[in-house]
């Protein structure tokens, strides 16, 4: 692809290194900035250079936030014995979402993978063992996507915290709420038939 | 979706104004943002405010450019007198990659559209009239796309020019080269053997 402008080039070059984004997309997108007012581009520049500059992550749990400590763990309604551990930012916002949760969480920042280099020192685990060690945790709540990946990190964080007097749980894997049996995937069907619960449960 | 810093949320909801970004995908790309060196963010934002503000149109062909007259116009080797009407500069960039036009351009900014609200005093239509009439074009190549506001369009300039001594053409519609017949739309494969053409021209 040629551009006939210098500056055209380099923004839909820097706006292709974007994930998911490639160049076809990043000149639709800089030719769409350029048919709408400057102020446009200069909001969403000045956007994402104050966030990128400015943006702190909790020292407690590691989530992204605009202060020391993030809201979540600063919040005394919310219970500092239950510890949810997820993968990144978005899975709390997720959860978060439910309502459901009102314990606070721990963000590794990913899956241990050796395919891509992920060791566990790259995550934030050790803050998390810290955590258990010395503070009044009472359940540890894996909340990582099923894959090799997440099973290897939750199996590698159990080892870690099992000598000490923690609960572990996982949140239920089965069928939606709403979806139909017949076209559930073998493996969550089957799961949901081994991992049933009481009935009296479901009608709280 | 509800954040839990300020700074994400602006950043999100000023990437999500870019057409064919949604809230979760502007969430995937600024937390990206935030795993990248602070440097990748301030050279995005650089590049995109320094093409808005400093981009320049041709001031004859309307094409973006670095300078007041785009390379393509300045350039003695094209040929002047041969304009090809195109609706956008990525059309400009896709002719001139096939490396088979040798005259100039006049993009026009859009397609006439009453659905959309563009009448042609929006698009620069008036400026190619002024220069059929005032320069030596001997013709113009209409090379819009062939939906209805684009046959408008070409019409609506045609009428304009006609009284010129002015040759108008419209790029070849037909089976795209290497294309099976069997798949191609009735109405192209139509057109292909009504504006059939001499074989001989096809052995150059």
């Amino acid at each position: 692809m040629e551009f006939s402008s210098k500056l055209i080039e380099k923004a839909v070059n820097e706006m292709a290194q974007l994930p998911g984004i490639g160049r076809r997309t990043a000149l639709r997108l800089v030719l769409h900035l350029l048919k709408q007012p400057l102020e446009q581009t200069r909001f969403l520049s000045e956007a994402l250079v104050k966030m990128r500059e400015e943006i702190k992550f909790c020292s407690s749990c590691h989530n992204i936030s605009d202060a020391a400590i993030c809201e979540i763990c600063a919040n005394p309604k919310r219970d500092q014995a239950i510890i949810c551990v997820v993968e990144d930012i978005r899975d709390v916002m997720a959860i978060e979402n439910t309502g459901q949760f009102k314990g606070i969480y721990h963000v590794l920042g990913g899956k241990i993978s050796p395919m891509e280099g992920v060791g566990p020192s790259q995550l934030t685990i050790q803050s998390l063992v810290e955590k258990v060690k010395n503070e009044q945790v009472a359940e540890i709540i894996f909340a990582l996507s099923s894959t090799m990946e997440g099973d290897t990190t939750n199996f590698y964080i159990y080892k870690q915290i099992k000598s000490f007097a923690v609960k572990t749980s996982t949140i239920a894997r089965g069928i939606a709420v709403g979806d139909e049996l017949e076209y559930a995937d073998e493996v969550t069907l089957g799961r949901s038939i081994l991992q049933r619960i009481p009935f009296e449960t479901t009608m709280r």
